[in-house]
């Protein structure tokens, strides 16, 4: 199939944080994989391009999920009523050694692979485990599904159980290469990141030893940072001499000074902090569902849309219960209500516009281009079925009120075609 | 199909609120449409009732979504962006004006009717319209289902707009008693129950006279009671006499202390209001999507499961977004979480079986005795599929941990066969 085509259809996306361009039965323009724009009428230019008939459908951006663990999804939805460190220690950790095996990965990742082909998210970014061969089968699978994804091998040498980790620093560093150089040009559509798991997971010899690795190779970063008091207070233990969490990534060129970086989180992140991580151009992926479930709290995620901080949404499966990043728009949405009632209603909650903004254009931005319609933006897009969701008011309906419903009531169900830069994948 | 038999596969059901029963392959023998009781062997007494193998399956209680507004099925999932009043008098009350048009509402009502048919709930308690015969349609279309609810022809003769407004308390109490009339006897599932829509919309004659209606007649009432900050100062200004919300409908009898009362939300009682509720055993219906959804707040439901207060869940479409209780479970403990972490960590946050227990037991404690496979329960009943929930744990797994994972990730696909006081409805 060609990656010069256009749809027409019942068309959304975000112009920016507060305003979503609608146009009905519009002609969305796509030449080699790349949006030409949305247009009431079909250019003359394009005079000769075929138009596939969407009509009645909706057609969006294709979602970012800016973090995940996909190790994890074999366990989405279980032992939530616990904190983060005793959920690491007691669930997530003894069932990620288990990754070990190529048999059991190659099962659960295979599950995995068919969940978020078929989901809303066109663009990824994940944690695999410390084991590098079943991380490359992850990335095998994940080529398969056409979606374009950075996946990591993590990184851990302290503070971890001795079936989950690796023997010291330089270890840790030796497998991170073998791994890059193992997978390098193996893919057109997976690429490594580097996963220092958190702080507390990572000597410092072995931070230091990933920041001269990004810096030498270009290579970008994905972490957590400020998600739980307790582990805040552990990490502030840990690294005496640094000036806030975030500063412990900082110091090793791992905040986003060199190549781009992504902390999953920021809950509870400090105004200092934040100052630096707007400096460094940090990504912050929000995960409400994940907040929620393991108790961390609700991110002021109006506050750093003002800063003009970078801000995606991520599900962080399995702190996160779900793939779906309409699940997530919508506990961001709710969250920042909540926040707003109970905390502090000097932050205004955020809309659903904003959520579609984040989900969309912000978590995108990470991957360059990525999750607009507007000329110039990688064509990743998904053709909705919103009449599924009946209601006798459906004609009466304009297209942003049509959005918000699909945010609130959406599942992979409703997902009739999902193209990435081009691609039609289903 | 006989209302005796016995269903075996692995079932689970709520002993108390912290205490969820499991049996793997067990037998839920049912008599005359009353639970005999689960046993871990086939018991001698019933060895000539048939069962039926579910083998693998779960096996719980039907769910009780004690609070709902049939008509605003229609608009589920928009208009998300506001908080309650300017949500009521933009969105809510305009299309519930509809439903005085019995083509639209006979649509809109079909629509709700499939939805609830096939989701976990097996009792409702719901809200209609001010409109009589619009009611008697959704009575009608409920009965069809096989659901045994309570339904309300809504009361409001004040601070509504002209279109859904009843013209004064005499007539919006004689058009009550032709409905009470009109149904009397004509269902064996469909009960009516007294509907102030709440104190604003009603005036003190309407108050008065729902009282004595619902003391002649032996009537269940349902309304809202300090859902939001602003509705709540609202009621002061408009009875200064009162002691409190909860006491504006005490003093006409509409808390409890007659005929049963179940009143949604209560995120923002007094703790005097509270003690008069437990005084009157009043319901409360704990919704936490709407309360999310419109901004209104965290109830404190431990402090109400401590104090011994009757909680149930609810839905609350449309201020929650679907019929589903699954979410409503999931967000029950998701949002005790975040208040935990926001507002008060000396209430320890809500777990997944204390959610089960409310969903279950907690809610169906109002229909009598349902929500329970304990001996002499009424046998509503859900047999689930939840190896749709993939994962290669699954042989691994408890009861209590595959219950967790349908209560995350479960919804109406899940759910094989249902069951309401021993009539199975598919």
């Amino acid at each position: 199939m060609s990656d010069s085509f256009i749809l027409q259809g019942d068309i959304l996306y975000s112009e920016s944080p507060s305003c979503i361009r609608a146009v009905r039965d519009g002609f969305l323009v796509v030449e080699k994989g790349i949006c030409q724009g949305v247009f009431e009428t079909l250019p003359a230019a394009a005079a000769h391009t075929e138009v596939t008939d969407y009509r009645g459908r909706l057609i969006i951006p294709g979602m970012t999920d800016l973090h995940l663990h996909a190790p994890q999804y074999a366990f989405r939805g279980m032992w939530m009523d616990e904190e983060l460190l005793d959920w690491l220690n007691r669930h997530t950790f003894p069932i990620e050694a288990r990754y070990a095996d190529a048999q059991f990965a190659r099962e659960a990742y295979a599950q995995f692979r068919d969940a978020i082909r078929r989901s809303a998210t066109t663009r990824a970014v994940m944690f695999a485990t410390i084991h590098r061969d079943t991380t490359v089968q992850l990335m095998d699978l994940m080529e398969e599904t056409g979606i374009i994804s950075y996946v990591g091998k993590v990184n851990m040498d302290r503070n971890s159980p001795d079936i989950l980790r690796e023997e010291n620093a330089a270890k840790s560093l030796a497998d991170t290469v073998l791994w890059l150089d193992e997978t390098e040009g193996r893919y057109a559509h997976t690429h490594p990141i580097l996963t220092p798991r958190f702080v507390p997971s990572c000597s410092d010899e072995l931070m230091e030893g990933l920041g001269r690795l990004s810096y030498e190779r270009g290579l970008p970063v994905q972490s957590h940072l400020s998600e739980n008091v307790g582990e805040i207070a552990w990490v502030k233990e840990l690294c005496p001499w640094s000036a806030h969490y975030g500063d412990a990534y900082d110091r090793y060129g791992l905040l986003g000074s060199g190549a781009k970086s992504v902390m999953a989180h920021c809950v509870h992140s400090s105004e200092e902090e934040l100052q630096l991580m707007k400096a460094r151009g940090t990504f912050i992926a929000h995960c409400p569902d994940s907040n929620a479930n393991i108790a961390s709290g609700i991110a002021p995620v109006r506050h750093y849309l003002d800063e003009g901080l970078h801000v995606g949404l991520g599900t962080d499966v399995a702190g996160g219960a779900t793939l779906s990043m309409f699940a997530v728009m919508r506990e961001a949405v709710q969250h920042s209500k909540l926040r707003w009632r109970l905390k502090d209603d000097s932050l205004r909650w955020l809309t659903f516009a904003e959520a579609f903004y984040m989900a969309t254009v912000g978590g995108g931005a990470f991957f360059g281009r990525v999750g607009s319609f507007a000329r110039g933006y990688e064509a990743d897009i998904l053709v909705l079925d919103d009449h599924v969701l009946k209601t006798p008011l459906m004609s009466e309906l304009t297209l942003p009120e049509r959005l918000e419903r699909v945010i609130y009531l959406g599942h992979s169900t409703c997902i009739l075609h999902k193209y990435v830069r081009g691609a039609q994948l289903f």
